[in-house]
């Protein structure tokens, strides 16, 4: 069971929502802060543990700021999140280039920024030799396990998806790598998302394990790091129960004795690319209800919609509703909450047993921290939201402003319309 | 059968995209209006036939004003699509108002323009006069058949869609609007997407027009114009028809004279809120083979991605590829087309039978006319494209420009971030 909580009461919220008008995406700094720091201290049994938090998730860089001073580096895989990196002030190794079907420049971006190459296939080494004139020192490979029985039938299809390099590959990589002159060498997969069982990840890790001491033996080369990449899921739903880090540090560090240290890797810096689990908690979509109607279902019309959260729309996925200032008012009203973009899969909840809203209730969405405004998109011309940071001290700082119909205008020439000849 | 047709070869293409580098999105106008014109031409058997173009498909105001120069007018359902229809000069009733959960603003806004409105709930007569201070004297509203046998099976599940009155709350809402003063009634629904059969059409249309006689019958009120919505679907596949607009026209002329005629209706101007089919298979997304990998399967990179064209990866939608200068070699290689947004779903094709593809082909996407740039996000920071119209005498205007790191960042303030303590 988790507690699905959100750090002001109705009151505080109405005076935020009068300077920062609904919809709102809100996150805690302090939370994060805490959050991270249980993750450090868990894994602080491993060598050099880092975290590289996956940008995409939330991409706000006054929240990358706040994860950088918290020790995380960032995994990028676009122009967009390296420049985000450089901005906060982040570079070299504290920044890990995790991309796929990667253009020339932005190969050259991450070189510059000194970030950690960490290669999709085997002929990406000539990309980045084409691209940038040279291999860098350091390099990394994403592994695919594909329908390898050591792959896990828990890892879904790997071989269905376009990521890494076959296993084949992955040693032919290394040898040939090792035979240009690369000095220094990462392993990389990425295999799960969204994922609460401790057990699965530790069985990625194992795997992965196992894979970097078979490649020591096949080729020779000893990789200095192990990156088990994302995947750890968050309680979406109450009645989940959050991923215990303890559970999994101490089931790697018994990897290490097992697998790492006999092979002589012992000191392999263990890496993750951990997005969802990080901010995902620590942030709530804040809208507030606008209509009501009843036909076949009751309806609830908010001022949110798909566009800034799409995750129940596009995927049917579930998060939590809290009706602000009815925490404990029975449950006995059944609900679709609905958004006004004009797609029947605009719906934040459907059939959902809520108290009775009203127009005018405020409606905390809860774990829209990650891979919520993020995803948002301008369809039907709607335009995504303000950001707020619930600073340590109480304090709200505006992280982002929202879009106005300006910004959504702002690639359209409207003197060259104006003479268009139509 | 449909040919999937691109206006222009190889080396048109290639020296396009030396002043407008891939990706990029291209328009046809003299096909658009061509279009255009047969749907008159077709519907012209009708009394005031209009097709509202609906805006959320391609928001661009130079096709709009393509569009409205070929007597189209508007379908809306948000502020920003009615300032781009004002930004175009079009207002009154050129503009369909069909929005759902409508703030206060977006009423208000319409009616400034002297749009119809078309209302998606009995109380949002109450919610217009909240809004505005009075009701139009022209008021629509949209009927939803629910799970009446009326609806017809295949109209999907309207029971479970937001959109809409109820068969009781229609007869309520034309009747009390009429008591509020109300002069001039229209009538809608939108029950289908998509949909490539004349006749569900035709029974959409037939159903509608049995209910505009009972609104006759029970209220005394006969609507003065009737609006099918849209859902005519466009042949994606090649294997697939396109709609046969004349198929419609003919039994919509039909009806008209078994079902509206004897009612006293037969003088009911017929309205469609159309948009795929306006503009979808006019608009191509050109975009380049950049990296091609073999793994488990053989992948082709391209610069496009997801941002450019969601509905392959968000529904697993089918588009046509053509290879340029391929168009006659054997499709005796299978290809996964793959973007290199960090999503697996980020593919355009799966284990497609495609010519053998190099990096530096230009692949040409079909039918993203619509619902193409317009559903694209910025998830992984990735940009959206430019749009180009390939005008009547051949030429090449830009009408939209490409979303550069400026406009991603444009809603983050950089010298507080610069100043900020973390």
């Amino acid at each position: 069971m988790t507690t699905k909580t959100f750090p002001f009461t109705l009151e505080q919220t109405e005076a935020l929502a009068k300077i920062h008008p609904t919809p709102f995406h809100l996150y805690d700094e302090e939370a994060i802060r805490e959050n991270a720091r249980r993750i450090t201290a868990a894994f602080s049994i491993l060598p050099a543990f880092r975290e590289y938090f996956a940008v995409k998730a939330a991409p706000n860089p006054f929240l990358l700021k706040i994860l950088a001073s918290e020790g995380f580096g960032a995994d990028c895989s676009s122009m967009a999140e390296l420049k985000l990196c450089e901005k906060i002030g982040l570079h070299g190794e504290r920044i890990m280039f995790t991309s796929n079907e990667t253009p020339d420049a932005e190969f050259i971006e991450a070189r510059r920024l000194g970030a950690i190459l960490n290669l999709d296939d085997i002929t990406h080494m000539d990309a980045v030799v084409a691209a940038t004139g040279s291999l860098p020192d350091t390099l990394c490979f994403r592994y695919n396990p594909g329908p390898l029985k050591e792959g896990n039938a828990i890892i879904g299809k790997p071989e269905e998806a376009k990521y890494g390099l076959t296993r084949d590959q992955i040693f032919e990589a290394y040898a040939r790598a090792w035979d240009a002159g690369v000095k220094r060498f990462g392993l990389h997969t990425m295999v799960v998302s969204n994922e609460l069982n401790e057990q699965y990840h530790i069985e990625t890790v194992r795997m992965l394990f196992e894979l970097a001491v078979e490649i020591k033996k096949n080729t020779g080369v000893g990789v200095s790091f192990i990156n088990t990449g994302g995947g750890v899921g968050i309680p979406y739903r109450p009645e989940e129960k959050a991923v215990d880090y303890a559970v999994i540090a101490n089931a790697v560090r018994q990897a290490y004795d097992e697998l790492l240290a006999p092979a002589g890797l012992g000191n392999a810096a263990f890496n993750v690319e951990w997005g969802r689990c990080i901010t995902g908690p620590y942030g709530w979509l804040v809208t507030r209800a606008i209509r009501q109607k009843n036909t076949y279902r009751s309806y609830i019309g908010v001022d949110a919609s798909m566009a800034n959260l799409m995750r129940p729309g596009m995927y049917g996925a579930y998060h939590h509703l809290t009706v602000l200032g009815k925490e404990s008012a029975p449950a006995d009203h059944t609900y679709d909450v609905v958004g006004s973009l004009c797609e029947n899969c605009d719906k934040f909840a459907i059939e959902r047993h809520l108290p009775e809203i009203h127009p005018g209730d405020l409606i905390v969405l809860h774990d829209t921290g990650a891979h919520g405004h993020a995803m948002g998109f301008n369809y039907n011309g709607k335009p995504r939201s303000t950001e707020l940071l619930r600073r340590t001290d109480g304090s709200i700082l505006q992280i982002r402003k929202p879009e106005t119909l300006d910004h959504l205008f702002s690639t359209l020439d409207f003197p060259a319309l104006a003479s268009f000849q139509a």
